[in-house]
C-alpha cells in the first residue's frame, strides 16, 4: 500500500469514528470543513491550492497529503502545485523544508497531468 | 504493545535520560511541568483537560496522548474529554483534525467510565 | 474608555461587518464558534477557561481579553483564572509572558469575585 | 492617514533601513520574497491570495494588510478575497477571528471592483 | 519616551503585578526564565542571541525588544545581532519580516559598539 | 541503520528530487538556506546552535536532528548543545518536551567531544 493509500485508509476509518461521537460542535465543524472547498467565485482547484499552502506553512503532513491529492482531483497541474508550494516555502521559511520533502515524496505517488 | 503503552515506555526511558543531564534549567523545568497539574482551586481533571486542549491547538501528538491518559487517571469522563476536544477543534481549526483523528485512535485504547 | 471596553466596541462593530459578508462558510463558522462554549457536561466557566488557556498558548491578545471577560461572566473566580493561566504559561513557555502581562493588565479592569 | 497608508509608509521606511544592512542572507531573502509572487503558471492575483491565506493562518496583521492591497493591485475582486479568507478561517480556526476583524477594517479602506 | 523605554516601563510594572499573584507555578517559572540566560559554557551574549532568534521565529515583538537590549547589555555587537536575525529570517520565512522591521526600529534606539 | 543515518539518507534523496523541480524560487531558497549558516562574525557552531534552538521552539524533529549533527560537525560540545536546548525549552515551554526527548535519543547516536 502506498503512503497516500495508507493515509486515505486511516482518514476514512477515523472520520467514521468521529461521526459516531455525539457532539454537535464536532459534527458541524467536520461538515463545514468539507463545504469550505466547494467551488465558488474561486475554482475548486484554487481552493485546494489555498488549503495546500496553508497546510505547508502550518506544517501538517496529513493536511499536505490530503490537499495534494485533492488538488490533483480538481484538475491542478504539477506546475501549479509547485508554484503554490514555492510561495508556502518563502512565507514559512526553512522550517517548512522537511514537510516539503515529504510532500515531494507523496507527489511522486500521484499521476499528474503535466 | 498498544500505541499508548509504546508512548509510555519511550517517555519513561527518555525522561530518565533527561534526568541524567547535568543542567539545572532543564531539571527545574521538568519538575515545574509536573507540579503545574497538581490539584488547586481547579480539580486535577480540569487541569488535565486544559493541558489536553492546549496540546491539541498546538498540535503535539505525544502531549495529546499524555493528557488523554492523565485525564482518565484523574477521573474525567469520555464526554468531558470530547467537549474539551471540541473547543480545541474550533479554536485551532481544521489543521487540528489529523491530530484529533490520532487522539480518537488513542482514546479507544483507554477504558473510560461513561 | 478602558482597554476592555475599547476591545468590546471594536469587536461588536467588526462582527456586524462580518455578518454583512455574503459567504456561508464565514457565517456558519462564526455561529459555530459561539455555540462551542454553551454549557454541556462541562460548565460554561470551564469552557471559557479552556478557551482562555488555548488563547494564551496561541498568543492572541484579543482572544485572551475576550475569554477573561467571559470567564468572569460565567462565574470563574480570579484564582481559577490564575491557575488556568499558570498551565498555559508552562505549556507555552516564556514566549507567552508578554501576553500574560497584557492579560494581567486587562484582569485589573474586571471586578472579580474572590 | 488611513491605516493602510500608515502601514505602507512604515514598510517603505524600514525596508530602506533593511537594505542598508550589510548582510547577504538578508538582502537575498528580501529579493526572493519579492520574486516569489511574480506571475508564473499561476496568475499574480492567485499568488497574492495564497500569500493572504497563509498570512491569515499564521496570524500576521501586517502581512494580511500587504496581501489584501496586493490582491487588489493584481485584480482580485472582493468576493475572491472573501473566499480565500473563508478558507483561512476554517483551516486556522477561531484564533484567526481577531485578525479577520482587522482585515475587514483594512478591506474597507480599499476600493474593490465588485 | 522611546519605544524601548516604554516597553521597559510596562514590563517592570507588570512583572511587579505578576509577583503579587499567589501562585507557585507562575512565580517559579518567572524565576526560571531569568536563570536560563545566566552564563554557563555558553557566554551570556550567546544565550541572548539564542533568545533573540527564538523570539523572531515565534514572532513576539516584546521578546525581540527584550533580547535586543539584553544582547547589547551582555556585549553583542550590531553585526552579531544581524547575523542571528538573518538565521531567524531564513528559518522562519517572510512571515518574520514585519517583526524584523520593528526589530530594526528598536535597534536604532540602542547604542551599539560596532 | 541508525535514526540519524535514516534521516540523512531520506534528506539526500529528497533534496535531489527538489533540485529537479524547475522552479527558481525553490532553488534559490534551498541555496540561501545553506548559505545562511556559513561562518561570519559568528562562528559556524554558534549559527548551528541558533538553528537548533529555533528548530526546537518551532518543534520540527527533522530540523532538530539536522542541527544536532551539524553542531557536532562544526565543533560544538555536548554541554553547549544542552545549554542551547535548555533555552529553547524555557522559551517554547512543555510542548517542546516530546521533541526534546527525541533530540536526546538522536544525541545518543552522535559521538560528542566532551
Amino acid at each position: 500500500m502506498s503512503k497516500l493509500e495508507e493515509f486515505q485508509k486511516f482518514r476514512a476509518e477515523m472520520n467514521a469514528e468521529i461521526q459516531n461521537i455525539d457532539n454537535k460542535t464536532i459534527k458541524r465543524f467536520m461538515a463545514l470543513d468539507h463545504q469550505a472547498y466547494q467551488e465558488g467565485v474561486l475554482e475548486g482547484k484554487i481552493k485546494e491550492l489555498l488549503g495546500l499552502a496553508c497546510s505547508m506553512v502550518l506544517r501538517c503532513d496529513d493536511c499536505i497529503t490530503y490537499h495534494l491529492w485533492q488538488a490533483r482531483e480538481t484538475g491542478a497541474s504539477r506546475k501549479e502545485v509547485e508554484e503554490a508550494m514555492a510561495i508556502a516555502l518563502i512565507v514559512g521559511g526553512s522550517i517548512v523544508i522537511p514537510h516539503f520533502r515529504r510532500a515531494v515524496e507523496i507527489a511522486k505517488e500521484i499521476e499528474w497531468e503535466e
